[in-house]
């Protein structure tokens, strides 16, 4: 077992009805201006936003929006809310949303207090030193951005998709009230799970040191989301079922499933972010396209690995059936798992096996992830 | 799946040699003045004591002492505590030891910044408000003291054995190095694999909700626990089976294991800490006692998952094997299993029932838990 750093001061508040009491958490921490940021319009459609600001207004925080952020979240985005962040002085960033809104928060929570340009922080340029505190109501879980210190921004000049990650950012309390997430389509369902599912196996299977505990929490978490999944699929109203898909999402990247693990790496996410950035497909489906490549083309590094994944995952034999099981589950949800199925043109290859290997440089993970070696994988895909 | 709020802000710092960073770690939260808490001389024999003290000089933290905490940690003693914490005006409390030495230490650190009688929290007089900073170096792992806001004193007066949990005496900062705990005697290893097991189990078994992501997570300890517990009964110096088991203590007791569930109790807890307070056997062994007769006794009330238990855990067929089957490890790790294993005589056992019952009140069990089923337990142990 490897030495570590184990650190998640976010607080949880869970279960229905949660949402109302924003303003008094917000409140308990002595802020009394935020910047309210969220996406294109869903919350006020769900009259969320309304009893957001109800709740703000109770408790006297004051409050400047920044709409309109998009899955994949924009550095363009980010800039206005650090500007308006800025200009009205705001003590914290309270993000009402899925992991794109909850991401942007994060980074404008970075910017707000730094002199130069936020985008230094994803390209390390610049060590994250300060943040305002970030506040999150969840509409949707996936990204786990709500108990992590994690946050993904698409450059949209550059088109690069690069990432921050500093508990200055963790949430300082994030609201899950599963019920908001009833509305979620079977579709983006079905990419949370995939990615949720991601979350943990990047490590599992990279990792050169990985404690049996850490395996048995990784099983534990995908057969949930498997189980859940499938009785959300025909029953979105499932209550318990969608509260427990929220909880484990949480579990799979708050820190825990790695701890004490050595040399793990994300290579699944490496690539996956040149598709999202170019194509910009949903994060969980691009995951769906690259794992069972990505799987085939390493397995031989960490066979046992693999078979124990088979095993205990899906009862199965050998590596080939577990990866095999896993891409039938991924198509049985209506995950895509082929670049084809997502439209993805063959002669594109290259070009996105060059966008991913430059991203490889910014993640120190060149040393393996070439040009060449992705375009391996993706041939597989 | 019920509503709950989790919080853990506790960061630990776990791995080898770790504690001669302990200095740094207090001075980062601006402390330069602690109370440092420990027992009766083995932290001095090992020289864990020269390494801390040189870690607190080194970064310029001065500190006024607390030695002779016994296990059953003692009323008197925390006085003590309280005492030279106002005295000398401490900033924090450090406990270095093992869960006896780290319940004291928030026990000073909630008394240091109260006029009253510190005892007043732990019989629901009155409700913790504020508290110094805890910082802790864990020599034994079980209790997660380390890792929670909990805190059981003894009452030497009285002979009372209460609780109190609280956030606010979660340790700021945690060192854990299983290298430290490599000297613990097989039999208090034994007791510790009994209690992290028991931490578990009691929700586990008593919750009216109990999600299955729950129940696994539950499994995963309990598995780990007892893997880990053989390797090491087998060689003391496996320092990965020392790690994991001292990584997955935490976890059956920092809040993960009974989040989202309903209804759940502490009854083998209940029913032990009257054996401990009157009889001064080890806590972990007080519980190997009660847990299969409380099992025995309870099995009927929630039968599926005893079921289920017996089926995940030793990939037995029915309650009543997976019970036989507990009991059969406790004994073969050397913990006993019934009152005469541990000299305690029959006759007693209106004394024990009507010393558990006061608890009961206190602890609101008193519905369930009276006298005479207390009683009818403890004839079956």
């Amino acid at each position: 077992m490897n030495d570590f750093t184990y650190y998640n001061p976010t607080k949880i508040e869970f279960g229905r009805g949660k949402e109302n009491n924003i303003g008094r958490y917000i409140k308990e921490s002595g802020i009394t201006k935020v910047l309210l940021a969220y996406g294109t319009g869903s919350i006020k459609k769900s009259g969320l936003y309304e009893r957001v600001v109800a709740s703000l207004h109770e408790h006297g925080v004051a409050f400047v929006e920044l709409d309109g952020i998009v899955s994949n979240p924009l550095l363009s985005r980010v800039y206005d809310g650090v500007k308006l962040a800025k200009e009205e002085g705001v003590q914290a960033i309270l993000g009402v949303g899925g992991g794109s809104v909850i991401d942007s928060a994060k980074a404008i929570a970075a910017g707000a207090l730094y002199g130069g340009d936020v985008w230094d922080f994803y390209i390390n340029k610049a060590q994250l030193q300060e943040a305002l505190p970030v506040f999150a109501v969840m509409t949707l879980s996936a990204a786990a951005s709500e108990m992590n210190g994690n946050s993904v921004i698409t450059n949209d000049k550059t088109l690069q998709k690069y990432s921050i990650g500093s508990v200055l950012v963790n949430p300082r309390v994030s609201v899950i009230n599963p019920e908001l997430m009833a509305t979620v389509s079977n579709e983006y369902l079905a990419y949370s799970a995939v990615d949720i599912i991601a979350h943990t196996i990047e490590v599992y299977f990279t990792a050169s040191v990985h404690p049996e505990f850490n395996s048995r929490i990784v099983e534990s978490i995908i057969k949930t989301v498997m189980q859940t999944t499938e009785r959300l699929l025909k029953n979105p109203e499932d209550y318990d079922a969608r509260a427990e898909f929220a909880w484990v999402s949480l579990q799979a990247l708050n820190g825990l499933t790695p701890a004490g693990t050595a040399g793990g790496s994300f290579p699944n996410h490496l690539i996956e972010h040149s598709l999202s950035a170019l194509y910009n497909v949903a994060h969980g489906a691009g995951l769906a396209i690259v794992i069972p490549a990505w799987m085939q083309w390493h397995k031989e590094q960490n066979i046992k690995q693999y078979e124990y994944f088979a095993r205990e995952i899906f009862g199965a034999k050998s590596a080939d059936e577990g990866i095999k099981l896993l891409a039938e589950w991924f198509k049985k949800i209506g995950a895509p798992t082929s670049l084809a199925d997502a439209k993805i043109p063959k002669e594109d290859v290259e070009k996105i096996a060059q966008n991913a290997s430059e991203t490889a440089k910014v993640w120190g993970m060149d040393g393996v992830y070439t040009k060449e070696v992705i375009t391996e994988i993706l041939l597989k895909a």
